[in-house]
């Protein structure tokens, strides 16, 4: 199949403002509410509705594309071939909900399995994350430089909430090691922050939609995304993620005890 | 002591607006940093800087007052009669040399013992939460109401890191209960989350530069400002505060084991 970066790169820019800006009126807006899994697994109409747009419009630029995306709406995926999009539509909703900020919309493309484009917005910041491989990374209109290569010791690191509390993997040992600790409760958020240097490291389990547009930027960016137990990234499950500088990665796989 | 809260409230937020542009250019800057303790508890030239800064301004406008602060550039105080400034320069340090965001400056007056006035700057968002239970509390210019009394369930908990990883007092429990928990790394930083009703808990062993402005503030908001073990707030000890909605802080003492 023959695809364009810089053209897909257009569209999901184009995709995510628009989606910015209908969050941004949405959260002032009363939510309605309603539990999946556990009260703290929230669904908001807000995201449905987000999902049904994002992908109706993949749908229209790309008609030959698959869709992988978190609330129901995509396709059935079986394979990586092809072209195929993740969708998150609101990643974060807990911050959505509670707070007001620090969520996220992310859209990946990947082409017979190869990471080709992301885009995250930081929807209340309205930044763009977004770019691959090919193109480079930019935010908004201007292009970033790959963050350093930074150890440990010189750097933040994220950890999901309920890894880091229950010691998981003794994670702490690893953010022991680190110049601190942080907790932000949105992938989107802090695959922008590992983007910019602000954070070198970030743990949690994630699902295909949560982990696709930053494993494509962050890798772009010369980083490492890891699954904890050294297998290769399967993009049609969830798995334990380790995404951070080359150096990073390297001491937290050494320093992790995975069995 | 004649003292006017409103006078006190505009001096605050001219001054810390000064502040606000000084560390922004600061934070562009490449930075001279020295170890303190350890590795995670930096000084920088800027923090010594502000400090000296602000304090000299303090003086110049209220001679009487005595000052009490983190570099050092303070007064030795042994009680706390009369008019009462607590400065904290640059709070979240690791925050303002790691990332560049999420780092404050706060300045609170005490008189004579009791909560006078409040004022912490969000530096790289420019926005200063300011006022006390006299003259009401505001965002810059703008008036915001108190937030909401949500119960502990329904909002976002920050408990500070090396706390909630080791399971102090048992706080694992208290965030098991909650609708989530976040690591922003700085009090200034939280206290206007709290302000603002993004998240309903903060716990963190605080100096009494750390927590005289938004003490202030919080109480001022309706929100409860309690020592651990249930003593009064000593103003001139460091110590392990809870600050809350009065639902939240009143659950939290319940379920956290102090002894």
């Amino acid at each position: 199949m023959q695809v364009d970066s810089k053209e897909i790169d257009s569209f999901l820019v184009k995709l995510l403002t628009q989606v910015g800006e209908k969050l941004r009126e949405d959260s002032i807006k009363k939510m309605s509410v309603a539990t999946k899994k556990n009260r703290n697994d929230l669904v908001t109409n807000f995201d449905k509705k987000t999902e049904q747009f994002v992908n109706s419009e993949i749908k229209k630029a790309y008609p030959e594309a698959t869709i992988v995306s978190e609330e129901g709406y995509g396709d059935l995926v079986k394979d990586m071939s092809g072209l195929v999009f993740f969708v998150d539509p609101i990643d974060g909703t807990m911050n959505f909900v509670k707070r007001g900020d620090n969520f996220a919309s992310m859209i990946g493309a990947y082409i017979d399995g190869e990471p080709l484009n992301g885009a995250i917005i930081d929807v209340m910041d309205n930044e763009i994350y977004h770019g691959g491989k090919e193109i480079g990374l930019f935010i908004n209109n201007q292009k970033i430089d790959n963050p350093k290569n930074l150890p440990l010791v010189e750097g933040l690191v994220d950890v999901s909430a309920p890894m880091a509390l229950a010691n998981k993997f003794a994670v702490q040992d690893v953010i022991k090691k680190s110049s601190g600790f942080r907790v932000y409760g949105s992938a989107g958020i802090i695959f922008g922050h590992l983007l910019t240097g602000k954070e070198v490291m970030y743990m949690s389990y994630l699902a295909p939609w949560d982990l696709a547009a930053g494993r494509v930027m962050c890798e772009a960016a010369g980083m490492s995304v890891v699954s904890i137990d050294g297998a290769p990234i399967n993009m049609l499950e969830s798995q334990v993620v380790i995404v951070g500088t080359q150096k990073v990665v390297s001491e937290a796989l050494k320093t992790l005890k995975t069995r």
